[in-house]
Formats: structure tokens, sequence, C-alpha cells
């Protein structure tokens, strides 16, 4: 589940989008797919409905680098689809984990695409292999299938709030039959889903800039616990869970979702300003100029150096042709200083004060090299400051976070932090100043308003892999690609 | 399952291998596979078992073209390996059906691969999926994976003959589990299977040819309705069907297998040359010279050359480097009457009065262009013989015929089908010739020696799912690809 | 030469990278083609010399997808190298004529790069197939090798020498031979290069950012008419052209160079800053917001808020996944207003006054839509400003300028193209602006310290190919690819 | 020049086809050049010329796997095309060494496909460098290239006799201008090249199974020292050499042809029949069986059945799915006798005494490997015939032979390849035996009928580049690929 992390992000797993009733769905789906890249850069799947065959195509790889051409488009023909980008480590990146799934149901054709995490997936799948499953993935999302294909009930929909029954964990998942587009999200909310309309087609996708590409219309987010049945005689919901407050994961404003999209009613672009500014205000330091680390850092910046009063200044440019694997250099020209990724702008930094803005800190590996190339390129002092608190707990719910160990924060007190880094001085945004940032005056401890245990440990609910199985691999597919 | 012929051939359908406790198990596979190459040429599979983990590795096209690599070599490490080659027309052939297929049970890791057809294939997917098994293919293989996940059986080897016991029609199977290799034949023995030893290492391949290959030496054929376990410990064999007398597919004598392959204790390429033999003893033609088409027909024509004093010469020559998508000519250049695969060697058979050899006659597209061909080059007669009765029904048990309609001897009789071809003469073995041929006086009509229906309509087992399901497609996959 | 823009840019043809007696000249050429990736993502080549054969590698594509592989770098071996990244229109990047281009003399082999365009080319090519030269390319860079090929002269610098006497038009070369690293800009230094060390190495590259990336020190710019030798021995200049002032491309600093280079002492980051600060000053619209064109138009946005005192802020979001061939939506899908590469941050620009900042202006197209997209959005307003003079000339120095008919500024005047784009209103930097922001007074009409026709036609060359040859396809290669 | 051979055979350099005046003209290349594929399996090229542009398509690989696609076809317009199909050694096959080579003259465009070997290439390449040419291939033809763009000459046809009076060595040619097709042979005619015609278009083409494939007429041979110029106004023939006698090639005879060609009026296949017959004449072995190594040994094999009275069979089954990139076996596999381009018909040879007959005899290798088999395969004698004589020179006009040291007939007398070999006896074919089969009383030694050094050193040219340079690698590229 945790991942090495190739350049010291967290990275989301997923995102998700579908429509049902237009003409160009196929289409519809590949531009809202390409507007939800940032959530999934691994892979891509699409699979549509043409009245009677399922079509798929499954691709590792970007949306615009594989679906661009006019055959893959017309092969995908109907009038109903889903789609799934995803991220993954590369080792379990095979195609047939890529979504969205899909099963020959003896109710007829289910495809399946999720995002989030489940946090009994072993426990379940132990027992479906007992009973006779066979399981073509190592995705936790095939479990959901086999559960559906499994269910004693009659009609569809039962059969799948039957199985959704059984999950415990994150979902905002997407499903399509020869009838119905289904939306549903965990009884938490964990992971977003929003609904929207184009035209007379209802659209479902991970966030409202997905709907914003293809100029639909937001009509409302799916609630938390609920399951959202649309079909050509319009939507009909489920609520099959107890009643509950949701409780968002906080991540996804604080970097995951695209600044533009809007969340909960706040504009990301917005809160992420609002990050920095009480930043600014929980802070004195004095410097000529906040300089953001480009891209995610620029909002918090923004707002930094409107709360500071400090000029603003891109002091490092980012270069926006590196792909994701790029030539290792050897040792020899390690030394150097190769900077692939981010450059000084020399001319901005040199014998300044520089308060240096970032959203969030997870190994501080590139913070080191950052920092470094600021002193190199003549900074007097780097101040860095980081728009969110301190990262000390891994995630189970769709998150790609290291292993505890590998967080910066976990194990280690601020003094030791900054001088890991290498900064002349370290600064978080604190727990209160983050939930003021998005409007409220505290966390309710009692009842926290996010998902926030990467900052807390306060886990939203069980996890039951982690602690009932003592040794996970014995159901893990013995088949190695 | 009967599919158009690209160029008017039957077709076996697959061919399979296996090995137990061989250090370089994989590049036997390999090089065993690569010996049974005639037996399919749309995709190859191999699967290995390095002691904890399974290794997969399926590819369409040539052995020789997927696995020469170094790398790929390496990955498939292990001792025991099992490989299938497969053919199939074109829209069926995607990767998910390849074999051997592989499934996670209870008990821990088990691959298949399958030559021969199943004749309830339908049946049984549809009561599998009625109790919830996902199906990942369309290949009728995956049901045996489904039967063996399913069964109540506690031992491995209890749970294979329970499933084995459902399925009806020709099946030559190899499987590996992590202790076991297994091979089975259905209880008529349809389709052939043998075991060979090198070394101390076990061997199960289709044919003998794949022994000689790799040097290995021939121990017998696994018998009709066996069930051989080979381990670490030796072999075992498991008897669970009736005994009763074996059947074995004729045409594996009149093409299929290679001509230095030994079955049932016969050289194939000398009961060919017998099959020529014993027509030109029902033939009186007065000819200046035996051509065969090449290759397939050079056995029966020295046979037929040999009974009948005429002489045997190359008349034909046969363009090795054609491919099997190889440029279609527009029809202006069509009509010059394009020779893409065979070419006429006019100095042998101009002003001449041939004897054309073939082995087997199937829609007769390809005599029409061979016998046009021959008189264009200025032979004076062509007398067309075929060394194989009339083929007036389909198969169900592997070899991919067409539908009936277009078999030409099912709805002509002898002066429609000369006709069509343009020859001066056609003449067929008889079936009395055939089993003489064989080494049998004449054929038992009680108890066929051998499943010949495709020259007399008398299928040697229940065609359940031809019989029974008045619409077949409703458990087909709805996902095309 | 003049080619229809894909999405509305001017684009740089090269860039170039030369490194001589380092154990990692390869590698080094890599990061460096790397960070010179913006001149040019069309095709990148590296030749390398190993003390007995020149190895030579050429891609289309992008360097980082091309040259990321172990054996691709050790392909390349040997301690010196140059290389070469091109933008090119599709039909005419073919492999042949992407560079460096080599040529075996009687010297020995030699291998050049060029960035610019000679206005020359084509009088030069038919002279020299008239006496007997094949040309194996279009690129007008092969000119350059059979004028050195054929040059009577004995030692290969006079060679050199003698064939850079017959050029026109802008020329920043590296080239390689079995001893000696070459750099050479024309007598106006139009194209920039620079001269670098690394270790005890000496670089030389288009632009400083190539030295920063690999942490190489920069020594000075190459200087206009300027031949310089470098060899294990040290540095040698040849300057056979008279002495006059430099001139180089104004629009290194309005577009083309990375933000953090340095050309001509000046960081091109502050100019754009500059650029808008200027054009602030020239101004007096009121607003609430200034709204960049991300990325190009940012640093002008921020020089323009600050001379305006008017709020900056990201009113466009720029998606980082657009690839250079997305998909073309169908007309039923673009008449939403599909938004594949900017989408507007609707909470920023609702009910506000924006002026939005753009860098240059070449035919609008681009404009229309943003402008379009910010109504949609709820912008009240929208006052489009441009950091640079209205663009009414073609370049044929190296700039990809479309026909002078395409440009919006040759054929409209200010209330046309307002009115074209739909903007509340238009303004451009003038002339004056745009001298005072690189630190003049004023432009020096007899001596223009830029060259800038693409905004004066004050062309600082003879463009004998334009002028004198009635028909310029008779010396084009006949050889379509 | 000579190069390892993979599999003990002597290749044909390459295959060369032309056409003019049709409308499917790049159909009808593909055409040819399959038919031709024996001559060269390593890289085809096509040059096409539509009226105004030439069209040019290089591939590595077959004919029929690389010109099969309709978009290719389309692609190579026009109604006058050439090409060719070559043989070469790995190292050296790179795409800019695959022919038609082409250049844009003065006058027009011209590209060149050329079978054969120059013997004095390096003397010429070495004064067209020092005179200003660049060469782009170390392919021998393009030495042809620049002597007609060097040529002072006006016309076009005037430009190319004068270039081609300075060849020495073996060529067979086939040109292409905006008006012309062009064939050519060298002075002896050593090299085949014949002249067809289709409907109202004339075809040039290495044999004639080249036009029998499309359905052409055979006009006649290009003769000896004969270059033929074809316009849409008919045929024009010019004899720049002093006549003298052909001496075409005697290994087209032997082994090079399609069996089904006809040179010099003679079919290849009757003479291959009459050099075993000739064979049996000069032989008295005493066996059981006639056995070809397949499949160019069969028709030898045929005329020593004949002549011998001995029966023939397929004692040797050819694999017919051997690629030219095997799997290379392990040694532990290798030792258990490998054998996967032919295997034994164990049943037929068992306990006989064989005569195994081969066409002819390079290395050895694969013979000791075959008389090693079919011992293993329970032969009793194994009588090794050859229907050539002893090759003891190498060549070098377009045979790929091995260096002289490895070839077994150079070094060994009868005795001592007798036992390398491990056959029981070896016997070939003597010089009178071989000038009977092709119907002569005997060799003129004086004025040899055909090109036959391999077999007795009477080179029938000037070898200029083996005579008189020292150092043949100083006018190589130096540019590694």
């Amino acid at each position: 589940m945790n991942n090495n992390l190739v350049d010291d992000r967290l990275r989301e797993e997923c995102g998700v989008f579908g429509v049902l009733g237009h003409t160009d769905s196929a289409q519809l789906t590949v531009l809202g797919l390409h507007a939800l890249q940032h959530r999934g850069q691994e892979a891509v799947g699409i699979v549509t409905f043409d009245g009677t065959k399922f079509q798929s195509e499954k691709r590792l790889g970007l949306v615009g680098d594989n679906f661009t051409k006019q055959p893959i488009i017309e092969k995908l023909s109907g009038i109903s689809a889903i789609g799934h980008v995803r991220y993954s480590t590369r080792g379990e990146t095979i195609l047939r984990n890529v979504q969205p799934l899909y099963a020959d149901l003896d109710t007829g054709g289910f495809t399946v695409g999720h995002n989030g995490n489940l946090t009994n997936t072993l426990l379940l799948r132990e027992k479906l292999v007992s009973s006779g499953a066979i399981f073509q993935s190592t995705s936790d999302t095939e479990v959901i299938l086999h559960l559906v294909a499994k269910s004693k009930k009659l009609k569809f929909i039962d059969k799948f709030i039957d199985a959704i029954g059984y999950l415990e964990g994150a979902y905002a998942l997407v499903a399509l039959t020869n009838k119905k587009l289904i939306g549903a999200r965990d009884p938490l909310g964990i992971r977003p889903l929003v609904l929207g309309k184009l035209d007379k087609s209802y659209i479902l996708a991970s966030e409202t800039c997905a709907l914003d590409i293809i100029g639909a219309e937001f009509i409302r987010e799916v609630e938390n616990g609920e399951i959202i049945v649309i079909t050509d005689d319009g939507i009909e919901s489920h609520y099959p869970f107890p009643k509950q407050s949701p409780r968002p994961c906080i991540f996804e404003y604080i970097y995951f979702a695209m600044p533009h999209s809007v969340i909960g009613g706040r504009s990301v672009y917005e809160i992420r300003k609002q990050l920095g500014y009480e930043l600014s205000k929980e802070d004195n330091v004095k410097a000529e100029i906040v300089v953001p680390v480009p891209d995610s850092g620029v909002p918090a910046a923004l707002g930094y150096s409107e709360g500071s009063k400090i000029n603003f200044d891109y002091g490092l440019i980012r270069n926006h042709y590196v792909g994701r694997t790029f030539i290792e250099p050897t040792q020899n020209i390690r030394q150097f200083g190769v900077r692939l990724k981010h450059s000084a702008n020399v001319q901005m930094v040199k014998n300044k004060s520089v308060v240096l803005l970032d959203d969030s800190l997870v190994r501080g590996t590139t913070s080191v090299k950052i920092v470094r190339m600021l002193f190199e390129s003549g900074a007097k002092e780097v101040h860095l400051r980081i728009a969110s608190p301190p990262i000390k707990y891994s995630d189970y719910y769709g998150i790609d976070t290291p292993e505890k160990d590998s967080l910066l924060a976990a194990k280690h007190n601020m003094d030791e932090m900054r001088d890991y880094i290498g900064c002349t001085s370290l600064k978080f945004l604190s727990i209160g100043g983050l939930y003021r940032a998005l409007g409220y005056s505290e966390r309710n401890n009692e009842m926290p308003q996010f998902t926030d245990h990467c900052f807390t440990g306060d886990y939203p609910t069980k996890l039951s892999d982690i602690e009932q199985i003592p040794d996970h691999t014995s159901q893990l597919s013995l088949l190695e690609e």
C-alpha cells in the first residue's frame, strides 16, 4: 500500500468520471479524465456501453498520449461511459490492474472505477477465494466485483448495495451497467465525487474541474454515504448507511485538487492562499522576498506575501519538460549539483533573505536540494515555511504516503528537521491555523470536520487488515507480472 | 467456434508442453513450443513456478519472434513450467484469452493449458456465472479453472478430478501447481499427449517432435481417460472414467502432426506416403508427372508416385517468405493472376499431363487458383487427387473448420466440385483406403478406431451446447476487445 | 520557412550545446539540451567523438523521453560531444534533417549543429549542386557541410572560415572535429551563444540555463562575428569579419529564453517584469485584478501589478498535461467551449474587471479563446495588455513566424484587433517602452541595438533568397519523406 | 566485405526490380521484391516518382512484414518505381545504407539500386572525398551516385555512362530519373538482370520469378555490358564497353536463384536435378535411401536418385518457423543436441545406409550437425554428397563468402574434411560434371563460360582495392551507427 515516492510528493491514487446518455460519451470521458490527470498519471481506462456490448480500452501513461487518435474514440462507441486515471508505483502498474474493472454478471455486464482505498481488502479477499472466487488482479477494487457477483439478491441495485455493505475504508465509485450509471461515496465521504449536467446528460466526476473542461454545469456533490443511480428516467438516491457528518480528506485542499476546483463550496485556490495568509500571521520572520516552490507552493506564497507585506517573486523556475523517468546522473556529475526539475533564478535571490514557501513536507529530500540550491545561488538566509502541519502518520485511504519511518516529521523534532534540511529556520502551519484557513474557528476534536489523520493520527475508520492479519501476503496473487 | 479460413486450411487450435524439475525449464518449454508451432501460430504463453511465485508471459505471434531474448527467459525463472501455442481467428486473439490460464486457489496457484474443445462450455459457464463466478476470458478453458476453484474437495488433485468430471468434448491438458505437473486426456483420447524424459525430468507434450528437439526420450503416450500426476517423487496415474477404447483424431495423421512425429506407434510421414499409395491403387489415370501441393502434399505424392510409377517432380514452388498478413493486391493487379504463396515451375509442367496431389480439400479456393496456374503454365491436363475422403461435416473438438455450408464437399457432388475447381478430373481417397493406409482392413463402424466425423458425421461425444442452447450468446462476454 | 503555428506562439527553431574533454560528455550534453528544451521540442541529436570514431544518435521528440536509458549514454562514448534540439513543423521533421549533421572530410570527421537561419541558402545550394554536391537533407545547415568539404584550403580551420564567409543570415554554430570544439556567431550576433567551464572542460551553449543545470561556471558570451576554437591546449579566437556593433534578437528577452537565463548581462526575468512595468506606466485602466496568461505572461503581470498597484492573481490555470497532439474535439463538443490548455479560475474572476497580461500577440487565436472564457466565467471587463509592440513583419533568422497575412497586427488596426479578440480594451507596449525596459533611453534608429524587424520591418541583413530567386523549389529536394 | 555467416550458407547480397509507366507501380514492386526475397532478407527499399516528387520507403526486415499496409502503398504514389532487397551482416545494416539510394542532381532526381559488388570502391571513394564529396553511407553504391553527380557531361544519360566507366567488379543496376528507367549490367554480366513486360509497361528484375509473380511476360535478359534506357517512347540500348562473351555467376544455378527461374535459357530446377544426376554418375556408393538437406538439396537429390536408382525420401524435416534470431540455447541444453532448423525423420533413416545430398559446402558446420543427427537417429552409414565442387576461394562480386580461412575446402583435403564432418564418405561434383550439367562438354579454360572463381580461383576482373590499398579503413565512414 505504501510505496517509495519518486519525487517526495504525496500522490492521489485515482480520479473517476462517468456519463450517461450522451452521443459523445467517450470523448467527454477523455476530456474529463484529462482534466483529472493530476489525480493519476500511471494508467487510464475507459469502458463504454453501446446498447449491446461493452468496450474497454486501458493504457499505461497519460490520457493525452493514449486517447487522442480517432480510431480509439470510434472503438469506444456508445452513449454511456465511465473512466479512471490511476497512480500506482511501477511494480504494480500492469494492465490487468488498470480500472475500470469489468465482470459479466448473470444480470448483464457491470464495470466499476474506484478512487480510494479499502482497509479490509485482505480479509474480504481471503473469504472470497475460499468460496471459489478467482481473482485476476491485485487491485482491491476487484473485491467489489466479486461481492456483487456473489450477492444472492435478485435485482442488480440490491446486489450493489449488498456488496457495498461489506466495505471498510474510503471509496468514491463510478459504475456502469447496461441501464444505470451509479455513483457511491463511503459513509464519511472521504474521497470527493460531484454531480454535473451537460445538456440533458448527467455526469459524475472526482472534481469540478472535470465539469469545467467540457462546459458542464455543476449540480451538487454526491453526499457521504449516498448511492446515486442515474438512468434515462432520472436520478434516484439510496442511503443504506446510518446518517453521520461528512469528513472529507483535508489534503484535497492542501495539495491534491486543481486550484480552480471547488470542494465543499470552497475555492481550492482561495483556501491555499488563506493557508499562506494564516501562516504569515503565525510568523514574524524578517525577509526581503517570498519565493514559492513552483507550482504547488504558489497560492500559499501569494497569501503569505499578502499577509506579511514581503514581496512575492519567482526565485525558482520549474522545468516544464521533466518527465517521470529522467536520466539518473552519474555520481561524478551529481556532485556538481544537477538541477533537473527546478532552477534557481539567481538574479532574484542573490544576497537576499528568502522566505521559501511549500505546501507540505513529506520526506524532505526535495527541500534539502532546493534550500542548498538557493544558498549556492547567493541567498543570505532561507526560511522554509510549510503551509500545512507536520505529516506524522501514514494514510490508508488512497493517498500514497511513504512508510511512517520515512516521514521526516514522524521521527524528528523541529530542530532536527531544520538541521537536516539546512535552512535558516523552519515553520509549519498549526492545526488551528489550518482549520481557520478552512473557515472554522477550531478543530472539533469530538467530531473532526475533516479526515486529517496524517497530521493528528486520528483515523476515521477501522483498519481491519492492519490490525488483524499477521501475514498479508497469503492471499495476494502468486502470479508475478 | 467456426471461423473464416484465411488460406483454406484446417487448423489445429493448440499445442501444449510441460516440464517438472529441470533447471532450464523455461528454455526447454520455449524449444518444445517452437517444435509445436505448426499447431498454433497466433499466440504463445508460458507459466513457470520458482518455488514461491508463478511467472507468466503471453504474447501474440510466434515463439521465435517473442521468446528469444535473454531477459524474458530470465524472468521465467523456476524449475517447472507449462506452455501453450494457440491458433485462433483474429477477433478472438486477445491476450486475456491466451493460455496457460492462471488462478490463485486457496490451495495455492494453479495454471492450465488446453488443446481441444469442450462441447458443453456454454452450459457450464451459465451455471458458474449464476453462482457468482466472474469470467475474464471467452476461452472455454476458463471453465476448467472455475470448476476446480468451486470444488468442495479438500485436496487439490481431488478438486481437479472433480472438475474434469463435468467436461464433455476433447481435451489434452497440462497443468501446474506448486508441487505437481499434471497431464490429462479426455476419455476417448481425441487430442494427443505424450510423456517423455530428459535427464531426470519428465516432460509432457502434444507430439513427439517436441521431445526430439530437446533430445528427450519418448516414454509412452498418456492414455485416453488418464490423469497423470508428476511430482518430485515420480509419476502417479488416475483413471476416473470407465475404461473404453481410444478414438484419436484421424486428422493428426492426415494433416496436423509434423511428419517426423510418431502417433499411436505409427510414423506420420509413412502414413502419409501410404495414403498416397492407397489412392494410386484406387486410381488409373494416365499422366506424365505427379506434382505435390507443397509442402503438405509431398509425402502423399511420393507414395502416389511409387504406387503409380509416374514420375514425381516439383511442379509448384512454395514461397518461404509468405507471412500471414500479406498485401492484398488491388483488383487490377489481381487480374494478372498474382502468385504469392505458390509459383508454377513452368518448365516442368508445360505440355504435360499432371497428377496434382493434395492432402485434403476444405473449401477448394486454393485448389481453384493452383489448377488455373498450372493450366496457364501450359499443363495439358490437371488431375486433382486428394489423399483423404471428402470433408462433409464440421468439427467441434479443436479443429478450426469452416461453417458446414463452406465445406465444398458438404454441398456438392463430384462433378460439381470438379467443375468448380476447373480440373480435368478429381478423385478422393475412400474411407476404406484411409483405414487401410492406417493399417486396418476396414473401419469398425460399431466402434470406430478413429475420430473421423468430418468424413462420416459420426461424432464421438455428446454435443450439448449445439443441441440444447437456443441462444448461445447469452453467456458470452459482453466485453468486446 | 514559415509554417502554420499549432498554438499561436512564435517558436525558436533551435538550441545548441557542446563540450570538449570531459569524461561525461554525453551525459552533460543530455542535461544541457534538456535545459534548452524550450528552444526546440521536435527532435534531438547528439554526436560524440571517442578518439577514433564519431557516434551519432538522433530522435524525434523530447530529450527526457529519448536519452534517459543507460545503453544510449554508453553508446555515446567519448570525451567530446555536441548536441542540438530542434523545432520544425511536422512535414519537415524527418530524421535525416535532425542535427548535428556529419561529414567524412579528407581531414577527418566533422559535425555541426546550427541555431538560426541563413538567408542565402537556396543560392548556395544551387551552386553546390551544379558542382556535383549531393544533398541528403533539406536542412540549410547542410550547405555549411558542403562549403567546408569543397574548400580548397588545406587546414581544417581555414576551410571552416572559408565556408562561413559565404553565409548570410543568422547563425550560432557548434562544431566538432577529432581535435576541436568550435563555436561561431554571425557578424551581428543575432542568435545567442555562451561560453562556460566545468572543472577543466569548456562548454558552449545557447543560454546560461544550460550551464546552470550542470553547475558550470559562466565565462562570457561568444562575441558577434567571433569564431572560437577550443582544443586541449585552450581557447583561440578568430574574427574574420569587419568589426561592428552586436544586434541580438530582441525576442530572446520577450519570449524565447528561460526566465533565469542571463543575456547581454541582463536577467531575462527582470527584463520581463520591466516590460510589464513600462506597460503599466503607459496605461491608466481601472481594474480589480491583474491576471497573467500562464506561464509566459507571469513576469510581465507581476511587473504590471507592481507599477499599477492592482492585485496580481492567477485567474487562469494551466493544464500541465497538455501534449502536442491532443484530441481534436468534435464540433458538437467544441460548442460547449472545451478548455484543454487553460482553465478559468472562476472564483477569482467572477464579477471583476480584469487586466489580462500576455507577452506577445501573434495571430490572436488563443487570445480570442481566453477572453471569451473569462467573460463566460463572469468577468465584467477584460482589458488585454501585451508586453511588447505589435508584430507586423515575418522573421527569416530562425524564428518560426506565420505568413505575414496571418499576423493579426500586420493587417488590422487597433480597433479591428480589439473587436476580433472581443476584449473590452487592448493595448501594446510602445517601441519606446520596449527599449526603456531594456535599459536604453530610446531606439537608435541609425544603428539599432537589437534585431527587432518583427516590430519595425528593419531587417539587419540581406535577404538574398527572397529577393533573387523566382522559383524557390527548383533546388529543394525532390525526395519526399 | 566478407562476414561471418550465421548459418553456414553463401548469401546473395541483393535483388533489384523496376517498372515504368504502370498505375500500380508501387504494388508491382512490392510483389516483385517479395518474389526476390531469397536474394536479401535484411532490408527493403522502394522509391517511386509521381511526376513531381520522389517518394522513398526503407525498412529493415522482410517485404511482407513491412510493405503490406495500405498507407505505405498509398504514400508510394506514382507510375514508376524501383526497389531493392538487401542482405548484409548486422553491423552494417543501418537504414542509411539501405537502397535504392537517392540524389538531387542539377538534372533532377536520380535513384539507383545495385546488385553486386565493386572491386575498386575504396580507390574511387578516396578520390571523391578529396574533391569535396560527402558520403552518407558506407554502401559502395553511393560511389555511383557521386560519379554521376560529378560528371561534366550535360545530358543525364551521358553522365550515367561516364560514371559507369569508372567501375570495376560486378553490377546489375536499376535506376530511375523523372523520365527514364535504366538497367545496366557489368561488361561480363556477372549478376543477372531480365527485361519483362506487363500490359504496356516494361519491367526490370533480377530473376524471372519476379515477372512470374505479377503475371508479366519475359522478354529477354539484359545483355552483359548493356545499358538499357526505358522511357515512355520505348527502349534504347547503349553498349559503351568493348564487346566480349558473357560470364555469368555460376552460383545462381547452384544455389541462389529460385528453382522456377530461368537463367540463360536454362531452367534452374532442371539444372539442379542435372547436377545431382551428374554426381550420381561419378559415384558408385551402395545405399538404401537418398536424403536431401531440405529445401535447397531437394532437386539435386531427385536427380541423384534418378541416376543412381536409389530411393528418394525425406529423412530430414525442416522447421518452417525458424526465424533469424532464435534463442541461443545454454550450454547445458545444447549438449542434448538441440534441433532447431532440421529434425531427423527417425523412422525413415533408422538402420539405413543414407546418401545425404547438399547443394554446396561452405564451412561445414551445418553438415557436422546434420550428419551427427542422422547417426543418432540410427543411420548405419551417411555418405555426404555435394552437388558442386569444393569452394576454395572467396568472392568479391556480391556473394557473402566467409574469409578464405573459414572455407573448409580451402585448407583441408578430402580425408580431413570427411573426418571433420564425421560422415562415412564424402564426395563433391567435379568441375567437369558441373559444366556438363550446364550443357557444356567441358570448361573453356581460356574463356570460361561462367564466373566460377570460388571453385577455380580464376577471378574475372581486376581486384584493385585488394591489391592496391594497404589500409582499407582510411576512407570508411568515421560515423558509427
